[in-house]
């Protein structure tokens, strides 16, 4: 599929001035643009500017407020509710980590459920946040129902990312960032795009049995818990899509489960809605709140050494550290442009005419 | 195999004894007993009363302390270090648990990692300390390296257990005790019992390559991340048991990857020691530090019967509620008995002529 490469600033740009076009303040715009941003650059295309008419098509539908009202609903030392006023995920959600690193600062950890939000972006950009504090970050976000509980022919859970960021010393942090399916929703689209065969144990059909047909989803099909069946330990990864439904809105009073609300705008809401919006978890772990941060980085280097230097498999070049092939992406990404193919460079067209203004140019010579 | 069964009581009683005839006082032998055969009753056999020779033999060597000092060393209002002065782990992981309760009884939350620890039986004996309290209870450890990274030949990873548990209304508690392993270790120590064939996925041997063979990790081989390669996710198995090892191990100053030291008293310690003992982690967290507890445990209720009541895949009775296996297994267990194979019943009569007491014996008319 044909494809070209932009600039991160010509997309920053344009993205920015989409979101203030739609009514978002300049700072607000900012924000959901770097979130956005930083998953094309990550390399999880799949989360960034693909998106963003998905966005705008929600603001459309008014299922987005451009101008929420964030705010503490309930809250102790080391905790606290936030309610998104059906805010962009992508600008709620560095709002709430920023309370739980307030909190860190005072009695040494900080636990943020959100309820009425919207789709976050990548989960990884939150957590993130807690680096620079010398904080361990964590975030998680529910979704709407893509996934089959060990034995469910039903879609109860979403993809419900599980990410956890440690800050090193000399060396990069360790940046984990999972769906907790076996395969990432993003990875089965690829296939869909280009009709291949997806390895057993990512789908289910709608009789709960295994598929390799990526398009089994629009079929009534599902996708499969982290480890694709019982004998495999799919109720591993059942429980910990559950883990992340429960602590993002069962904690917050967001909607869980079934009653997620789909991000296509189109596709109708649930019947049934037992809270707002969707949820989000955060955490943050001052480092010094267990040792001095000096030497659990020393630890963490220690660490990172031993395994990034383990004697490997043949034909490996090396085992990797959660984190590297992102940060590698980024690297290069921010140097040499971000790819875009041909129906989201479309996309952006669309949004481009629609408000009236320039859409963005590939790099020279493209 | 041959089994007999033996009552809660009888097992209980032997059990405690050979923890006092070892020097621990009455209350430390009576908690790691309940510990130790907690396992047992929810099924957990590789964890139970099965180990008990193993905790002997460690005493023995010295490597186990049983008076110990156990004390923090470091905390602020929402964490704590915990030196666990090398005591039995089954002792020392309830300890630390009931300060991350005391904890989040203050401020919300508790969050406590520990160093210099032994083996502390099965997680959720220590999370469930929560419930009570109507708070989520959060249990992990690092253990001796058995599991190879993605890409690696070397094992520089525990079987390093996830232990999160919820509680809920009028419905029991979710309560998710889950190796990060595709297959716990015991599963395989039951089909190298019966050279049995292992599922792919499960275990590679000494080459990296996946392998059927149940005796492979006496051969050089190691237990596979959860996921199994990295098409199915292995790579997310493994940074779930490397976080597990960071923040049992890292943030409290225990030994972490390939250098934690083994169960078997006759393995020698690693020759490099960056930290101290065994680490775990507990957390806390206080329902009501997020939403009126009543109001959590009728979604919780709610979110637990929607999944229960989920369409199933053909020939499958119900969708599981992560606990509901084991909660079956404690039930009919206290009522008719724990099972025990041959070679733990002489394990225990071995003890008993050790220590010159009498062995337990089985229920009436085995």
């Amino acid at each position: 599929m044909p494809v070209h490469t932009f600039s991160y600033i010509q997309l920053f740009d344009f993205t920015k001035t989409i979101f203030q076009e739609i009514g978002c303040s300049s700072a607000d715009a900012a924000t959901a643009t770097k979130v956005l941003l930083s998953a094309d650059l990550r390399g999880i295309d799949s989360h960034g500017v693909a998106r963003l008419s998905g966005y705008v098509r929600l603001w459309e539908v008014q299922r987005v407020n451009v101008q929420p009202d964030i705010k503490i609903i309930h809250e102790t030392l080391s905790t606290a509710v936030v309610n998104g006023d059906s805010g962009l995920g992508l600008v709620i959600a560095p709002n709430a980590m920023q309370i739980a690193i307030d909190k860190a600062k005072n009695v040494g950890t900080g636990w943020v459920s959100v309820q009425n939000s919207n789709h976050f972006g990548i989960a990884s950009y939150h957590a993130m946040l807690a680096l620079e504090h010398d904080m361990i970050g964590i975030a998680f976000t529910n979704a709407s129902p893509l996934v089959a509980p060990t034995f469910s022919v039903e879609r109860l859970l979403g993809t419900n990312p599980i990410c956890v960021v440690i800050p090193a010393g000399e060396e990069p942090p360790f940046i984990a960032d999972m769906a907790t399916t076996t395969a990432a929703n993003g990875k089965l689209e690829i296939l869909q795009r280009k009709n291949g065969v997806a390895p057993l144990g990512w789908i289910q059909d709608k009789n709960g049995k295994s598929s390799t047909d990526p398009h089994e989803l629009k079929a009534g099909g599902a996708l499969l818990p982290l480890g694709g069946d019982r004998e495999h330990g799919s109720n591993k990864g059942y429980a910990l899509g559950a883990i992340v439904d429960i602590f993002s809105a069962v904690l917050s009073g967001a909607n869980y489960g079934p009653w997620v609300p789909p991000f296509p705008a189109y596709v109708p809401m649930p019947d049934e809605q037992p809270g707002k919006g969707i949820g989000h978890f955060f955490g943050a772990m001052r480092v010094d709140a267990f040792r001095p941060a000096d030497e659990f980085r020393q630890h963490m280097d220690k660490w990172i050494r031993r395994f990034r230097t383990a004697k490997t498999v043949k034909g490996q070049e090396k085992v990797l550290i959660p984190g590297d092939p992102e940060r590698e992406m980024e690297n290069e990404r921010m140097k040499n442009g971000i790819p875009l193919l041909t129906p989201v460079i479309n996309d952006l067209k669309f949004l481009a005419e629609k408000f009236e203004i320039k859409s963005p140019n590939p790099r020279k010579g493209e």
